[in-house]
């Protein structure tokens, strides 16, 4: 690339940026009213364009296709009437969900006569990076719209011509409800240099949410200069406690792997008090060798299930994302929290257990976004959360945390009602 | 300093860190009375280290005067008896507050038969940096201990005696009631390279929150690998509207701006609204130069007050913390707004208005950290708006926007109830 070519994106994308910020003033002063209807006009505007759609979907299939990229990446970039419809369905529940911007909270009167709370606000301009679904486009546009925020929106470039005529759907309804079309806007060009000048955007851009691999989570949360909303490895656990129902523990277990392997809250470790190992242990490995998951397991694993893979120090710490558990026996409560809390990622760890005390010190003191009891890490997601829709799971501590819905995309400020008080300090 | 002394400061900060880390598993898991005790403590040991506190002091006074250091700097560093009893008093209010660790909020059934909600949890470890004065070392760690989180405290250096009899007594005090000392521990080097060492121990610190001048703000946010909640500038506006009370406009206007001039919640922009201008700007223009202010106007601002200087571009984006003040007639509610949004730095701005509408549209689009009606900038702190105590003001959007109180220490976890449940996609 030349210089030349460079200096016009980085220029390009400031621009973008610098509309986006014009137009988060706009989206963030809409009522209700004006947002349901854009919303509304999106779904329209996209099932009216169905057409268009697959036609430019059809040449980034083709291109993907003469290109040799791998099946589940052509099937991710798919968009035929079925993923159409499923693509409007979404933008329609997004409608549905509570508006959660202006709500009020602890608004109280305090002893200086104020009265004093904190108003819900959108963050105001949100960078979404993202990989090859051109749904997303629409799904990212429909939470920031909703939560108020303008947002800047860079998409796989196996996608750009379906992603493209998504935008074009989405501006027109943009205009048709009188909003600057600039309060959704895609990235126009498929140059890698837009990523790097995206995240230097940082008088504009209020936020980045990636949405991909962890190669592409770990280059962005190394370059930007903008907070990054990030979901890094989901390294789960079920933590099969002295006092777990033998039946649900053995169901848990496996639905928390087999359910689905290439999910971020699949377990990865499984852990088994002592006490209670000889009556899971075997069935487990039944179980999971019928399912076709290779076991790997510690020394006292391996003296009730003997085929399984003996463990290394590794295991513990990886995301395997495929048919691959490793096990390990612990002695008990203890040491199963400092081993998430230790080898963990802080996504989803759950404890199978009818005991009080020990769920309540689970509970407390595993330190990870989502802590589960009697149930599957596999629920461990915005809808099941009851958010409607999530733009993504977060492994960030601060800000946001776990399942982000439209709350994560929004802020607190401060709202001060007075009568002409003054301050004598 | 040697190479030798720079990996020795490494190998000090990174174990410092990772005492903290493993400390603040304990004191996530306290629980309200431990916490509550400890505080207790603390309070007792400084009041019975007293006079160690004072001739401690008495070494970092005696070195600040040889150096020739300047007089507000001295102020601050000073702790005689009655900023020990205001240091051991802010320890017992924080104890008073209300333990925000554990709360469970929105727990509620979803259709899938979990109960879902969230609990606040500690954040972990804390690293504060903070500058001259010393009951910092004390109030930063009785909000890090009652939030639950371990801290790391980098003093500075002027008060390093002082700050190290502190801790000596909160160590004393810890240890009393069985909770490791690495709860709360201060950097014991005044190497600067100690600094450094701490912003990129992000395996081991959760969060940066520096207290100091906007050069320490601006370095630490630069080389900082782990989240900062900062505190940028504050130019804070005041904004006379159409329709105010004018007594109530002047009285605001000048007790913003005179009430204390450096800090960050004084007002440093006057906007008037060009139908009220005549009936305020005259009384302002003299209550302004008999607290000695200096005006600077804009030519509409000139005609009615001759004496203001002319402001020129900078002033609309200058902190002047001190008795300046730049003033702009503005057309109405629309340019205060954008005025506002354009040129300030998103801390504290206020409206004077019986307008309910105008109102409603400024607490809605202007895009900062505390709006406030009627009312006087200086009100923005976390004593004032009822939070007991506060870490310092946030001018992040993201996490803690405005005062910090112990909220702004803690993160939110989901926590997932079931019996049983296994998901089925």
């Amino acid at each position: 690339m030349s210089a030349q070519m460079s200096i016009d994106i980085a220029a390009y994308m400031r621009q973008v940026c610098q509309e986006a910020r014009a137009a988060s003033r706009a989206i963030a002063a809409a009522g209700t009213g004006v947002k349901s209807a854009a919303l509304q006009a999106i779904a329209r505007e996209l099932g009216r364009d169905r057409e268009k759609l697959k036609a430019a979907n059809r040449i980034d299939m083709a291109a993907a296709e003469s290109k040799g990229i791998d099946q589940p990446l052509i099937d991710r970039l798919l968009l035929d009437d079925n993923a159409i419809d499923r693509m409007i369905e979404g933008v329609l529940k997004v409608d549905a969900l509570k508006d959660p911007i202006g709500q009020i909270s602890d608004l109280a009167y305090q002893a200086n006569g104020l009265q004093i709370g904190r108003m819900r606000v959108p963050l105001g301009v949100i960078g979404i990076i993202y990989e090859s679904r051109p749904n997303v486009t629409a799904d990212a546009a429909s939470l920031c719209l909703k939560s108020g925020n303008a947002c800047v929106l860079r998409g796989g470039t196996e996608a750009f011509e379906s992603n493209k005529a998504i935008a074009r759907a989405i501006d027109v309804a943009l205009t048709g409800v009188g909003l600057p079309p600039a309060v959704v806007q895609l990235v126009s060009t498929t140059d890698r240099a837009a990523v790097g000048e995206l995240l230097i955007q940082d008088e504009y851009v209020d936020v980045i949410v990636p949405r991909g691999g962890s190669g592409l989570i770990e280059r962005i949360t190394r370059e930007s200069r903008i907070p990054v909303i990030k979901h890094l490895d989901g390294i789960c656990h079920v933590y099969i406690d002295d006092d777990a129902d033998v039946p649900m523990a053995v169901a848990i277990a496996v639905n928390s792997k087999t359910e689905k392997y290439a999910v971020c809250n699949a377990v990865e470790t499984l852990l088994v008090a002592q006490s209670i190992a000889a009556r899971v242990l075997p069935e487990l490995g039944a179980r999971f060798e019928q399912a076709g998951v290779e076991l790997r397991g510690c020394a006292k694993t391996r003296s009730f299930l003997p085929n399984a893979t003996p463990a290394v120090e590794s295991d513990w710490t990886t995301e395997y994302l495929a048919p691959i558990l490793a096990v390990k026996v612990v002695a008990g409560l203890d040491e199963a929290i400092s081993h998430i809390n230790r080898h963990g990622s802080q996504h989803t760890d759950a404890i199978v257990t009818s005991n009080l005390a020990n769920t309540r010190r689970f509970m407390t003191e595993v330190d990870s976004a989502s802590v589960m009891v009697n149930t599957s890490t596999q629920f461990a997601d915005g809808f099941e959360y009851g958010l409607g829709a999530e733009v993504g799971i977060s492994t960030n501590k601060l800000h946001a945390r776990g399942p982000v819905g439209l709350e994560g995309l929004t802020t607190q400020k401060y709202v001060v009602y007075g009568n002409g008080e003054i301050r004598h300090r």
